[in-house]
Parts: C-alpha cells; sequence; structure tokens
C-alpha cells in the first residue's frame, strides 16, 4: 500500500500552519510523501523535514506547481486519485472498493478548487457533508484505509521515540540505547 | 452521549485557523459545545458561529480562563475527561472504556500544557506517538466513539445542506424547499 498526498494552492501568508498540520498528519497516518502546489515556501519544508529526521521515515516533502500534470503521471503508473471534498460521496460507504486501491494520491483542496480537479479524480470523496478541516479529513480517511494498522507503524532512522504512559511524558533518544 | 471539547491557551496571533478548525471539526464530529482559554478571540467565534447558523446546530463556543476550574466543575456532574496528547496511552486500546462513559470532556492542549492538565484527566490518550495534529487527533477520537454513527449526524435549523454526489457540488438551501 502506498499513499502520496497533494495539497493544492498553498499560500505562505494564510496556510502555513494548516499546511503544516496537513502533512504532519499524512507522515504520522502512514503516507510516504506529499506534493504541495501553490507558493513554495521553504520554511514549512523545514519544519516537516525537521520532524522526520527527529520522529523518523521515510517521509518526503516536495513542491510542484503542476500539480494537474502531477496527477495525469501518478495516474500512468497507477495510482487512483481521491479528491477529498465536502461534496464529495459518504466515505463510509466508499472506503471497502478504495481499500482494493494499492496505490493512492490523495488530493487535499485549496481555497478554492477547480472543476478540473473533480473530472480527473476517481473518486470524489467526503468525510461528512459538514464544513471542517482538511487536516480532520486527511486523517480520516487514512485511518479508515489503513484501518487502524497506522497506529502500529515502525519509523526508521528516528533519534526520538515517544513511550505511551499513562500520567508521564516519557521519550527514548537514541544516544540512550548506545 | 455527551461530548464537549477544551481547547487550552488559545493565542490569538498564531492559532487562530487552527482553532478554527479544532472547533469545526468538533461540530462537525459530534461535540456539542468547545470552550476555549487564553486569549478571547471574538472574530473566531464569529467564523464558527457562522458556521452553525448556516449548516445547523446545536453547537456552543464558550471562552472560559479559569480552565481548571472548569474541568473541576464538569468532574463533579459526570463528565470524564480525556486529555490529548502524543505522550498517552494508545486511543485503540483504550477506546473500548472510553466508550463507556457517556459524558466526555476532551482537552486539547496549546502549546505548553502543564502536569495539573495531565494529573486531572481521567485519561491521558495518544492519537499515535507521532507528533501531527491536535486536529487530526481530535477528529479520530470522535469518530471511534461515535463509531462512524457522526456521518448520519443530523443538525438542526440549518440554512444549508450539502447533498453527496460522485461528481458536482449539489447544495440545497432551505428557501428552495419553501
Amino acid at each position: 500500500m502506498e499513499v502520496e498526498i497533494l495539497r493544492l494552492n498553498h499560500r505562505i501568508g494564510r496556510d502555513p500552519r494548516i499546511s503544516t498540520h496537513v502533512a504532519l498528519t499524512a507522515r504520522a497516518f502512514g503516507a510516504s510523501k506529499i506534493y504541495y502546489s501553490g507558493q513554495k515556501d521553504s520554511s514549512m519544508e523545514d519544519v516537516v523535514n525537521k520532524i522526520t529526521t527527529n520522529f523518523g521515515g521515510p517521509f518526503n516533502i516536495k513542491y510542484e506547481n503542476e500539480d494537474l500534470k502531477l496527477i495525469k503521471e501518478k495516474k500512468k503508473v497507477g495510482f487512483t486519485i481521491v479528491h477529498l471534498t465536502v461534496y464529495g460521496l459518504n466515505l463510509l460507504e466508499e472506503i471497502k472498493k478504495i481499500r482494493t486501491c494499492k496505490k493512492l494520491l490523495i488530493i487535499i483542496g485549496g481555497e478554492k478548487v477547480e472543476p478540473e480537479f473533480y473530472k480527473i479524480a476517481d473518486y470524489n470523496i467526503s468525510v461528512t457533508n459538514q464544513p471542517h478541516s482538511e487536516v480532520a479529513a486527511l486523517a480520516i480517511i487514512l485511518h479508515e484505509y489503513f484501518q487502524g494498522n497506522e497506529f502500529d507503524k515502525k519509523f526508521k532512522d528516528f533519534k526520538t521515540n515517544i513511550i505511551p504512559d499513562k500520567a508521564h511524558k516519557v521519550v527514548k533518544s537514541k544516544r540512550e540505547n548506545l
């Protein structure tokens, strides 16, 4: 199973923290890569890459402004295109079919999404038909796609590892293991 | 089942969109109310209230700076306190017990969370032990708590209703029904 994300139309002034949350959610819930279009934002990339360096990967973030071209290329190499939109079909009714697809490109819209993206998508999917957050929508589709197994994902080459605890902060760093 | 959210330490300059996404995710995934501490932010409240007016409720947002006092009061009237933190116990291992609690107050941290909150919580819960987003964490715990039934939630007194569609934007407004 290979999942990549495409975040459309990132805007430096308005979206830095939301796009960062999208990227970190993608990583934590099992995606291997995020592309973004709009404005190139090196400081957002740095934040995401620092998390990957510290907590492990592999996970990549890449600026790609020719988003429609990227989608067409991904289709050619076997990716199924899932566009998250509040107007789409109910995720819980479509997820069984989506789980049969082994390579997914999940598209997350910006402020306004052009009709081309609705047309090129294999699935236009809603995570409830209420307005909320692309971060929430992404988390839920990845959780449903991986069926909770994303909680057990092993990250490689991490420096820091958090150990679940009832009431304390327990952090293990690589140095302690030496 | 009654779920309320407490967002700690909101900062106007830094958090407006993240806190808005937290509030809208709370509403969309079945919570009935969100409290927030930190800085009072009327414009954030307005954004959330406009969504509720348009897409339905009931859902309330309320500024409450005495957050520890609020938690103690909620405990007295039967709420179970669930604090979301990357350091906590695995959600998927604890959710069955949490589902037996009929009233939840879910605490979402700000930049730094004081030890008092870890102590007063009945559950310190992690949604993966990877750093990502409070928006994602909230969506996942509500989705697991309501077991997908939140997708069928009927909102009251809405002006606008979105109808799921394979490829188009289908919006029904109350005016069309007259």
